[in-house]
């Protein structure tokens, strides 16, 4: 791919070959034929997982039953693929648990941040945050009364809008439909001079974008399993908390996050460490089957994936600027790669059934009200040629207006 | 089994022969030779659970990928379970959910029967109940402060500790150690005459103990997915509310609680329903791996469950006695099997080493301190005749003092 060149097929397939990642894309199970930019909805199923599945449940749990508590570590499996995930995102040891959903999580995390501020009792946060996490500070605030208040601002006030009545700063690292990136090393800095703590979702940053929350001093963090670590549908949620905040007990006060859970004793003590994240008893199926996905991204050097990732969602770009123009299509994410996460957004009028027609060809994305096509790059798996291929049915598609026939609207209405 | 006659081995495993629940033994897979008999920490494995997850897993993740959350019904999960589970504990249609811990879906339902009676703020319950039931509680007034309090008596006081100031009695319908079943109808009688609610913790009843919580007006109920529904460990909890109370919202308002959660709006607002209860992505595997263990429990009646229960219980505590007798063994459980749940509790100071030496020969149990020996029997796949080899080889133990060896702590120092 030569830079101000027009870009080929050729071209990128070369550059595949060239890919320091790419033999990992055989590590998935991937239907042939289907390009699969959707990974930062549903992550794409590892190879591993099916075998390291059926073990867990015919062997561990058939054979095995209630010792496999023990023998089988299902114990320690949250602190265990916790400790993983935080060397994905820079965390030091003890500080990354995986436990219920993320929305539990951001639970847990604001009701911490505001009680390690007395006295504060504003989250603050951006207009555009992903939905759960507003909500969750909704229904935080509704039951805490007075005690607490959510602060929503446009994201370039939010610097104006730290004061001194600020807990907490929650925001995504990137927005899940633009994919822009935050400045997380500096806005957390910026909390910090407030005197406020800095909470970041890391759903669609986690497996992709280089992470380094022990150096950047971040406080509490969520993500997401089931995006970028591949950890299948509704795969629990990573929390992060800084060894300095460990201090802070969680509210929902379940017996695995206590410090003799098998004591069965009547009054709680939190563990020590990130153990007190833990609340009831964990999905070990779905716990066990993140692990071979979180292996898989661990086995990535981050600032290779960063790269491939850059240069995908920058080659996008630059195909659909090549072979797309006048057919009313609009770059919704940032266009400087640096600012951008793993994904790419485009607004057109007719985003829906654009996108429908585009999955009953085979390029998975997805849509986001109102006008929105979104498509995510999941580095592992995905190659530079697929670009050219997704570009080349979406133009097929526009020149058409195959999303606009008869025969294309009786299909969708049958399925 | 004659009433009065010495118990014998023929005589039990004609009994086998005559029970109508016999043929469902072969639906589970579980490892020749073992007594399982603590289906009550964890459930065995329904043969038909490896091929659903499997595909589950590899065709839905791995080959339909995000678009199974429509086309594999992801989405209903948790309402299509939930309605499973309904039927077996005597729910309206719409009032069972799956979704979360037990843990976590123990501080919505108290949230909100906080909520629900303004003016009030005790949790009543007893000395005794689950230990994650008392954490949560105890997390939860912490977080609220002087808006809740939680009143923990004997269970003998409860009834004079109901007054004005209880928002909602929190009970297990069946103790955890003893087996003790409460009179769930009564109490929530009770707790209704004093203007409470009544939350029932069914993780011992759910799936072996009837149940008419509509019939009973139980107002808010949770428990567990993993015991006698067999759903695999950590499977995620059924919470259960009432139709009249379901203009209550979740404090932890999650987005896939939302009443059209993928709209992204800004602002949340609670689903209609039962589907509010729901927080964060569901577990889908481990959703998907507990819908097996449910539709088994539905072909088994309720009454025909209940009565072999009660009689395996009956029988077991017959042959501790007619065979035990003069080794320190102590019944810990009420001696009156409409008094009992599905499990039996005996009290021996040596308790932890005999249940190792239990657990070396093939006898499964678990042991809670101090001094308790338990005994679930699953009523699904128990036999009468396991009753007896398991006391036999209790009885050897104990004879030859065999959890007393040298060779025992020896082995026991190396596993």
């Amino acid at each position: 791919v030569q830079p101000g060149a027009p870009l080929t097929r050729a071209a990128l397939a070369a550059a595949d070959e060239q890919d320091p990642l790419r033999q990992l894309r055989q590590r998935f199970q991937l239907p042939a034929g289907l390009i699969y930019l959707d990974g930062n909805s549903l992550g794409a199923l590892p190879a591993a997982t099916p075998a390291h599945l059926r073990d867990v449940v015919e062997r561990q749990w058939g054979q095995d039953l209630i010792r496999s508590w023990n023998a089988h570590g299902w114990v320690d499996l949250p602190q265990r693929v916790g400790e993983k995930i935080g060397q994905l995102i820079g965390a030091r040891a003890g500080e990354t648990l995986v436990s219920d959903s993320t929305s539990v999580n951001l639970f847990k995390l604001l009701a911490m941040a505001l009680a390690a501020r007395p006295g504060r009792r504003v989250i603050l946060t951006e207009a555009g945050h992903f939905p759960t996490d507003l909500y969750i500070a909704q229904g935080l605030c509704t039951l805490l009364g007075e005690r607490a208040e959510l602060r929503v601002v446009a994201p370039d006030a939010l610097l104006d809008a730290l004061d001194e009545d600020v807990a907490v700063l929650s925001l995504s690292h990137v927005d899940y439909r633009s994919g822009r990136l935050h400045d997380l090393p500096g806005l957390t800095r910026a909390a910090h001079q407030h005197g406020a703590l800095a909470l970041w979702d890391l759903a669609h940053s986690a497996g992709v974008v280089p992470l380094q929350l022990a150096t950047d001093g971040v406080d509490l963090a969520v993500g997401c399993g089931y995006k970028y670590l591949n950890g299948g549908p509704g795969a629990p949620s990573f929390v992060y908390v800084s060894g300095a905040l460990q201090h802070l007990s969680s509210p929902i006060a379940g017996w695995f996050g206590h410090a003799r859970p098998f004591a069965f004793e009547p009054d709680y003590v939190p563990a020590e460490g990130i153990g007190r994240l833990l609340a009831g008893t964990p999905p070990i199926l779905s716990l066990a089957a993140l692990e071979p996905g979180v292996d898989l991204a661990l086995e990535a050097p981050a600032e290779v994936v960063r790269e491939k990732s850059m240069r995908l969602t920058e080659l996008f770009i630059g195909l659909v600027e090549q072979e797309l123009a006048g057919h009313g299509l609009e770059l919704a994410s940032p266009r400087d790669a640096q600012s951008r996460g793993s994904q790419v957004c485009l607004r057109h009028p007719q985003a829906w059934p654009l996108m429908q027609a585009l999955i009953a060809r085979g390029v998975v994305g997805d849509f986001r009200a109102p006008d929105l096509l979104r498509f995510g790059f999941a580095p592992l798996y995905i190659g530079y040629a697929d670009l050219w291929d997704a570009v080349a049915i979406l133009r097929d598609i526009l020149q058409h207006r195959s999303w606009d026939t008869p025969a294309f609207h009786a299909r969708q209405a049958v399925t």
